[in-house]
């Protein structure tokens, strides 16, 4: 068993609040990231796929198939969007990191399946300060 | 004379677009940087100050002082924000990262003097792939 | 379960040295790191805790929350700080990269349960190439 | 149980391929890493060992002596070197990230055990998109 | 006058040495640089362009086209490649940074100039610790 | 000519006060700069050097030859050193990143010299916040 790591990158608007609470109670429970006209990040994903190496090819995966499956199934549909607005499988959810990870690892675990390996973790860093990680719900 | 730079940094949610384009127009110049419902970035931003050392404290100037105007004259300004529709200072002009680093120089030229040293360069990174340089129209 | 980590960064002096021993005696141990008159390092310091999401903000803890903890049960007392003089939670032990990753999880456990939250891991950097790892004694 | 790691980095070439394959079915499979002039990366390797902290030192292991074994086994075997040529321990391998990662495992799993301590993971970046995690075979 | 920068990045493989030396010889002046097999590196770009804000645009340039030209003119030719054979804008010439930085500055210096921009600043990162800055023939 | 730069890194701990103030008087001058305990950091250092290639070898310097004068002439000086008590060419001055980056300028002016090349720059990072660039007295 080994591991092996793809970063990618995209750039999102967001903001954190809920419907029901007026702008004051919301800048009291999520602070400044409740901004009512949105702030945005540069988020750093790091997707980390675990399985046996290929004894013909050396590699768990190859890494250009699992960028493309990040690509298509991830950051074409977040990148320079708002996660509020723009991206389905945000809908109806609270734009934290922690659920945007998640998000993430939904959006991943079958289209990995599909080249051979297992999702391991989703690791989204929302600032060089800031970051979650996901290993499922098996972990 | 010496040269000495303060890293602060702010996120932020901005849109690249003339208002009098239609979106698919907007599409064409700037790419998905024009999506209607904004997109967003860390920036990284560097203030370079020079001057000559005062003997006294061997400093240009103190870097708190210099950290507290950055914060006061911008990061106040534009962290969690709408560059487009946030901030005083950008407003009418088009949230390029060119035009907020020159506006981001004229909020800092006076204060620093008040300092006792002079601006020579402001660096803002967009990302990582990403940075303008200002030094000013005598530069 | 969801893991959340936040960095903080302070700036410390030290020492390694055993009082016991001559000053060639522990150069012959911990070479220059045992300089009489001190060295020092920025450290960089990443703090894991683990939950649930709270349905209602979307969050494990509020990261604020989080960074404040840090701030008054770490950073204040460490930072800008001599580790082997100023620090009450190392007093009487080697000031290593190892007793100081644990004195800060000792430092945070309790606060970060009273967050609703389990703390996971330390994470210090001593310098880019050097850094520990602790998980407490269950790990 | 505690974990200390150090970084150290080396430069060198290599390329993707199968002897058996066309130079054509190698671009196919293994794309432009297949160039057969050869390419090259800067190497970031991670090595985390294992143990517990010894009460006189303060260490686990001494970062010095880990550094060394490191040098020893790993580095003045690869650093500005062609894997796929000059490599003992990468013969008759395909030189990926992967079986690189498994062989400097096995390069440094005894001389770790030799200073008291167990090596528990080699993470290696091959660039900063792109790294490998492996445990041993009991992870 | 303004300035902006697009970083790109490419991996090759090099060797420093001079055909009519030695091995011995090329490794006394060159070191391990010299390999006659090879090494490679992870090398990081910043191309800086200079000119006026088009006040239509905001940009001085649009950094899809920058990025687009260095693709063209340096990236495609040099990426995955072994500098010494298959470039032919260092055929002929040492492998070092400097004339790779010197070969890049004159493949981009036209094509910047047909975007309505002044290449200002070609600088060429080997490692984290090594790079080389050149402005042209009139800095 | 061309510009070569050369990264290397050092870690010492310092005091910012004046003798002839109080313990208070340096605390609101200098802040936590001026614990009397000490703190640290871990510099880095970038050293700038110009001249024109050599025909024969493709260099300005042999970055060996840099990197060794650098170790002579700075790192061995002020590595895992007090910077106020331990460094000759600091006695006397306020141990300021300013006067710091000014002193290795003095170190180095002579000996780049004496490689065939010119001092540029020296830039000196005190944390990822705060740098100095000094550019001698002719600048």
């Amino acid at each position: 068993m080994i591991y092996i790591t793809r970063r990618e990158r995209f750039n999102a608007a967001h903001r954190l609040f809920l419907p029901e609470y007026t702008d004051e109670k919301n800048m009291e429970v999520f602070g400044k990231c409740s901004n009512p006209n949105w702030h945005g990040h540069n988020y750093h994903l790091f997707v980390t796929v675990k399985g046996n190496i290929n004894p013909k090819t050396g590699f768990v995966v190859n890494l250009k198939d699992l960028s493309n499956i990040i690509k298509q199934y991830v950051i074409e549909i977040v990148d320079h969007k708002n996660i509020n607005l723009d991206v389905p499988f945000m809908a109806g959810k609270l734009a934290s990191t922690e659920n945007l990870a998640i998000g993430i690892w939904e959006q991943l675990e079958k289209p990995v399946k599909g080249l051979g390996a297992e999702l391991h973790k989703i690791k989204l860093f929302e600032s060089e300060n800031n970051f979650v990680e996901y290993l499922g719900t098996n972990a």
